[in-house]
């Protein structure tokens, strides 16, 4: 850590912050510049985390060296992080495509589509049972009948089934249904939540909110980690920005960056990054080939009979057709689909 | 509801689009330009929620004219929603000021702290006990014993108290000891949270997520109102955008914007949307002067020794010499502190 | 264009807004909702871009149906465009690739450079004569002096030659060298510089700026074509967002966009749009994957040594690689490189 | 300059590094912790501008230290500038009201709002000759023509001129008719129109781009500055957000931000940074109250007929009652109007 100081700081505010600095078991040392000084701190910043050296007179910014995550970054495990969900691994040389509706409508249409993706090469199902909706007034998601019904769909295909948890007080019953529990971009920084799936036997699948930056995913990844749970995936599902032509902005650079700085597997949502159906091809193929390790898209047999997210669902058709191009992009970047 | 149609648009799409409407029980009008056709909708959109008209072939686009929140909506209401706590008005006339350490860190510091407020004009006192931190290996908060020493300080100096929850499992214990139950900025879109204190008898101070849309603002609002509970303040707390000079962006456009749109009180937090100490007082100028009904600001005797946010708390000299401020601007625009 | 009426608008605030629009000889259809009132507009909208209808009394929003762009538009030009510069087609199955330093150094650097990347396959050769530099004390470029080198270049490897132009009056004298005239991402929306290179003989490649949204790109493009210079080429090359793990947050969903709007050739610039070397190669991959024409890198056989941008500029080694993996992807998407 | 060196740098990169910033004449400490290596850099950053000391392997991160820019700084010049036109003081305790059409229509209604402004207090009279316009299609100023009119309304009320130069060919011929000479928001970083106008003989108002950093801002001016003119205002108009309510987000922060790091006058633009007329009031009390030293604003005795921007300018009316509450809060933050 960088203590940078004030032009005009006093010798006695700077003994001051020195002091209090030792008094944390920690280093500093001091370094008089012509036209700035600077105290550097040696040792686990960490023990600052409670002590806002920033608020202490003569200081003028405080510049952090080392990465707050631990478990999640690169120093701590230097290999990449494979994830067995029954016979699939991801994370692997296979690029993984969950891939259902929004919302689990019915056992009828949930069944159609689990059977129309599986023949098609889908390697997970998707289906949202509690829905998180601006609207009050929206439908809200079919809670534990939805669960049955996924849990049906498995049964009849053979997909495992990737589900989110959006309330503390659910994560047991999700647990036993889900292969893959799923925490929504609103839930990011739901720490409370964090702690309870971290606290789980399955997989997280852990997106990215349309705020958070990537440190912050990776601290909110800290949370799962650090309460046991080592099998997290990232997910990249679009930022908030200025452009109102697409639903948000899908962030391609987080894969590469991701890549660098953590052992975790990293996935996008092309339907949610983008809002719009027309869209998905594309981003998911840009996805691959930047390295990501899979996508999570919204597929259905009849996206404008889809109970909610439509505009952004592709067909199964579509979702051929992406497929297909997937399997022609994976070799080129060393992956299979 | 406006529905655009694409230029392509076959006579067979448009009729299916018309029927489709129909069978909803709304209106539909077809009108055919020389450039772009639409479709004009008539009754209540909300009925096409769950109904996603722009996934059908042939939709361009869908323009909204009513606004999706109806009780926290002036058309609702006409007047102000003044919301008494005690002797006190929020909303009405005396703009509010409520103050206090970012965490409550013992009994001794929480009463040191709240005197100092009360003697300067405070008019309600806050302080966190369950804290959302991003880091799991940060102080989470003293919990219950937190709650317990703000109740302390109440009966001491008489301020009621505004303390964060963060999990539907504390809702009914928070209850129980704030008058005023805060939302912070992460839970701003945690729907379940929302119905949890929109079940709860005591006003919710719901900020603004750093991501969240004013009309977003409004919906989570409509959350807390339909679920029985109308004393709601909605709090700006500053946005995240590219600029890094401070930790947010105080957006003081969203008062007159919220003025014209709800009949609530609107509040703002200089404290996390500039995160920086020396420009709280400009921004709580800012606050009052632009039609705020509040401002909820950190404040300590020793900001250096604050456990947390100590960079964005003022000093009770510095406390003072805003209230002062805030006293002499108060009369120019029709208000007293 | 859709107008829609404030819920307690007067029938003569309505009429006056009804013979403003006949006025300006188009058609307006006053329809009374329930709930809210609209008038359609039939016609030319841009009839309306000098008459602030938004500003009358009673008018609460006005929507526009028609995109205010039409020689950029596919409605103009159902085909894509290609641009012929020497013996390369930009818009067509190659895959375009213009690479190399940021600034012109010197003549031995630059036939250096250029060399290594001729070998390599890099379709165009950049530099920057003219640079736009944050500090007034940094180095501002070779100017006409770094013309020469690039066009010595060009005679020794036969690459053609891609490089900015910042000032209005500099235009003929680039156009003398240039093959294809850059626009910067500060100059987007310098219109009379816009103006001056629409009345040029060379293509225009035409940098989206940090915040321009891509309907402004297109406006901004629109300039150009209508000017004359039919020949441009559309560059995404980051945009400005919360983010800071990078420079820039590359927004590929653009690519998908624009693709969809418009019927001219699309880039992007991997190096400004992450900042850093090591997240070129993804992005560039990305880009290929997602449908873009064509990527514009900043390549050195030093970069340590490079004058500018050093840290997001790729090796010589780099390059290869980078090449031969977007051979590998070029096929299945159907391309070449 | 802080050097943050990646976990596995070998002795030979530092070495080489250490002997690199020698070579510029700066003295480089290395200090090796436990879990991070940093070299500190003494001496003028700012020959390092042209070097990327990023781009060399090992180097993980650099930090500046200190501020890029140096005529703009406090360090530069302890107390405030304030910048005489005429008989008025720019940057003192008089709170200035630049006032006027978004463009200069014709003689007559100019004259016609100059005088109305006049007699209600504005201390400028602002009105926009050459007009930066998002569309090819619309109108696009009356140039010349337009700063005669401006003389003219300038002649018969005595306010002083505010009017923005485009291009760098006009620059002379602005500065002929205009007290204050505007540099738009697009132009923030059009540098070779700053290099032109820092060489005039009038005070420039530079506009705050829509996503430009406050030290870009700061940069900016130091571009003005550094040619030789010493007379610059800044100007917050709004930035780009997630936001869609107003037509921009006013950064109310940059104001104290900007008073703490330099002595310029700093403005508001109320009107660009909201976009609706109803918003302007509210944030024209807001700056004052923050500390800005003056707002510029768009009024027309009949907004509804203005030929651009009327839905943001607001009537004479409204400016009266804006002037007297502005007048009601000056003395509360040691203001006149």
């Amino acid at each position: 850590m960088i203590i940078v100081l004030k032009p005009q700081t006093s010798q006695e505010e700077v003994d001051h912050i020195m002091k209090k600095i030792e008094r944390l078991g920690l280093k500093p040392y001091y370094s008089k510049g012509e036209q700035a000084s600077i105290i550097g701190v040696i040792g686990d910043d960490s023990k600052l985390l409670d002590h806002p050296i920033e608020a202490i007179a003569g200081v003028e910014r405080v510049m952090p060296v080392l990465k707050p995550y631990k478990m999640a970054s690169r120093e701590f495990k230097a290999g990449r992080t494979i994830i067995s969900v029954g016979t699939e691994s991801i994370g692997d040389t296979k690029f993984t495509v969950i891939a259902g509706p929004c919302t689990v409508e019915n056992e009828e249409s949930m069944i159609r589509i689990a059977k129309g993706l599986k023949e098609r090469g889908a390697t997970f199902l998707r289906g949202g049972a509690f829905k998180p909706r601006t609207s009050p007034y929206a439908f809200q998601g079919l809670g534990k009948r939805g669960l049955e019904i996924l849990a049906e769909a498995r049964r009849v295909t053979g997909l495992g089934i990737c589900t989110e948890v959006m309330d503390v007080r659910d994560v047991e019953l999700v647990e036993q249904y889900a292969d893959i529990i799923q925490i929504g971009a609103r839930n990011t920084q739901n720490f409370n939540l964090l702690k309870e799936v971290g606290a789980a036997k399955k997989p997280v699948l852990l997106k990215r909110g349309f705020a958070t930056t990537i440190e912050e995913l990776l601290m909110s990844a800290e949370y799962i980690l650090s309460n046991g749970n080592q099998d997290v995936i990232l997910c990249e599902r679009g930022i908030r920005t200025f452009e109102t032509a697409t639903r948000n902005t899908l962030d391609i650079n987080a894969i590469p960056v991701l890549k660098e700085l953590t052992h975790l597997p990293v996935f996008t949502d092309p339907s949610h990054a983008t809002g719009k159906r027309s869209y998905v091809a594309a981003t998911s193929y840009a996805s691959l080939a930047a390295g990501a390790d899979g996508v999570i898209l919204e597929a259905h047999y009849d996206p404008e009979s889809a109970v909610t997210d439509g505009v952004q669902t592709v067909s199964l058709e579509t979702f051929s057709e992406i497929m297909a191009t997937l399997g022609r992009i994976a070799p080129a970047v060393g992956r299979t689909v």
